[in-house]
C-alpha cells in the first residue's frame, strides 16, 4: 500500500503538520472521543499531530499507531514525549494493512486515504480489524474546496500543481467529496459524513496564519521543486502563483477550505 | 441600481426560491433575530422567500420590505398572507436606495449583492438608512464552493454558464469570499463573516431533495435558455451536463456548497 508522499519529508513539512493540528484540532477531532479502556488503531499516524489529540482527549485509551516511515514515527513518539508524556502508545513500524489478526474496537485515518491509490480497497482491509459494531472515523480535504480572494488564475495555476501531482503520484486530493460513497462500498454502515469548514478573513489572524499561510500555502510551496521537476510550471509563474495566494492572507483577502470528516460502522 | 435579473421570472424560479428558504432556513436565518419593536429594512424582498423567515423568527419587528419588481412583491404579499397572516409588512415597490430620509434598527440583505454591478456602492447606501450602531446582515452564495461526486467536466461546465451569464450581466456569483471586504470598504464596523455550509449525500434525503435537486440545479436551470441562445452551450452539451449534474443526487452521489453570512455595524 506504500506509495510517494507527495508533501515530502522535510523539517518544514514537519513544522506545517503541526501547525496544522493545533489550529484544526477543535475542528476536525470535535466529536471524536474514545471511552477509556478502547482498542483504538490509527492507521498513518505520520508524524505525530492526530496522535497528540487522540491521547490527549481520549485519555485511558489502548492505542496502537501505525505508519510505513520509520522517521515520522521517531518524529511522532517524540511529538507525543513531549506533549502528552504520560501517554502510552503502542508503536508500530509497519504497512497499515500489516497488522493480520489484531481486533480493535475503532479505527482512526486522518489524511492518509488522499495518498492511496485504492482508497475503497484500503477501508474494506480497515474493517477486517473491527470487533462487529466497531466504528471507523476518516477525515480528508478536499483541495476543490479552496476558494480565496482575490481570485487569480496564477495562484489556482500552482494549487492545481497540488492535485496534479498527487494524482501522478496515484493519489487524489480532492476525495473529501467522496468519504461517503467509499466508506459505503467498503462495506460499512451507518455513514455519515460532515463538512469542516474552516474561513479565515482578517478577523480571524490566527486561522490566517495558522491555516492559510502555514497550512495551506505551506503545503502548496511543499510541492514546488517537484513542480518545477516536472516542468509544470516556470519558476516565474510559481513564484507569481504564491505571491498571489499571500494575497489572500493579507489586508482584504479571505480564504475557505472544507475538511470531511466520515465515521462507519462495522 | 436595476439589472437584469439573471434567474428569470417564472412560476419555476418561484417555487424554486421557496424550498431552498424551507430547506436553507435555518441555515441561514440561525443567529439571525431582531428584537420586537426593531424597525428593519429587508432591501430586495424578492418573492418573499426571506419576508416569511424574518417575521415569523423575530415576531413584533416594524419591517419594511423592499423590491423593484412588482410582481415579485405581490407574490411575496400572498406568500407572507399564507405562512404568517397575522404579520404586518410595510411593503414598498422602490429601488432599494429610493427610501431617502428614513432610517432603521438593522438591514437584511438576501441573495441581492450577486447581482448588481457595485456591491460596494450599494452596502454604503444601505449603510446611510442604519441608526449608529445599528447593523447590516447580508447573506450570500459562491458557486466557486459547489463541489460534488462524480465529478465531471459536462457539469461543470453547466455550473460555469451560470456564473459567465452572471457576470455578463454586471453581477458576481462568486461574491461570498468578498464579503468581508466588500463590508469593510462599504464603512462597516464589527464585521463579521461565517460560512454557512451545505452539504448532502444520500444519508441526507431531505437536503439532496430540497437542495442539490430543488434549489441548485433548479437554478442551474433556470438558465438554460439564456445559456442556449447566447451560444454558450448546444442543446446536447447542455443536456449532457445536468445529466451529469443528476448524478451528484443520485445513489453514490454527494454535493458540497457554501454559503457567507456577514454582519456589520454602522
Amino acid at each position: 500500500m506504500g506509495t510517494d508522499y507527495v508533501h515530502g519529508y522535510t523539517p518544514a513539512e514537519t513544522r506545517r503538520l503541526a501547525d496544522q493540528a493545533g489550529t484544526l484540532a477543535d475542528l476536525l477531532h470535535g466529536g471524536t472521543t474514545y471511552a477509556p479502556g478502547s482498542r483504538v488503531l490509527e492507521a498513518g499516524c505520520g508524524v505525530g499531530a492526530q496522535t497528540v489529540q487522540l491521547v490527549t482527549r481520549s485519555p485511558g485509551i489502548d492505542l496502537v499507531s501505525v505508519d510505513v516511515s520509520e522517521e515520522s514515527l521517531a518524529e511522532a513518539k517524540s511529538r507525543v514525549a513531549a506533549a502528552a508524556p504520560y501517554a502510552t502508545v503502542d508503536w508500530r513500524h509497519a504497512d497499515l494493512l500489516d497488522l493480520r489478526g489484531e481486533k480493535f474496537d475503532h479505527v482512526f485515518v486522518c489524511f492518509v486515504l488522499e495518498h492511496l491509490a485504492d482508497p475503497t480497497d484500503a477501508l474494506a482491509r480497515l474493517r477486517e480489524y473491527l470487533n462487529p459494531g466497531g466504528t471507523i472515523t476518516v477525515i480528508e480535504g478536499d483541495h476543490g474546496s479552496a476558494i480565496y480572494h482575490p481570485r487569480s488564475p496564477s495562484a489556482q495555476a500552482v494549487v492545481d500543481c497540488l492535485v496534479d501531482l498527487q494524482a501522478e503520484a496515484g493519489g487524489d486530493s480532492l476525495i473529501g467529496r467522496r468519504l461517503h460513497p467509499l466508506l459505503q462500498q467498503a462495506g460499512y454502515g451507518d455513514v455519515r459524513v460532515e463538512p469542516r469548514t474552516v474561513y479565515a478573513d482578517p478577523a480571524r489572524p490566527e486561522l490566517v496564519d495558522g491555516f492559510t499561510r502555514k497550512t495551506f500555502i505551506a503545503m502548496v510551496e511543499s510541492v514546488r521543486e517537484r513542480a518545477l521537476a516536472a516542468g509544470l510550471r516556470t519558476e516565474a509563474e510559481w513564484a507569481a502563483g504564491i505571491r498571489d495566494l499571500e494575497r489572500a492572507a493579507e489586508a482584504g483577502g479571505t480564504f475557505h477550505y472544507t475538511f470531511f470528516k466520515g465515521v462507519g460502522r462495522r
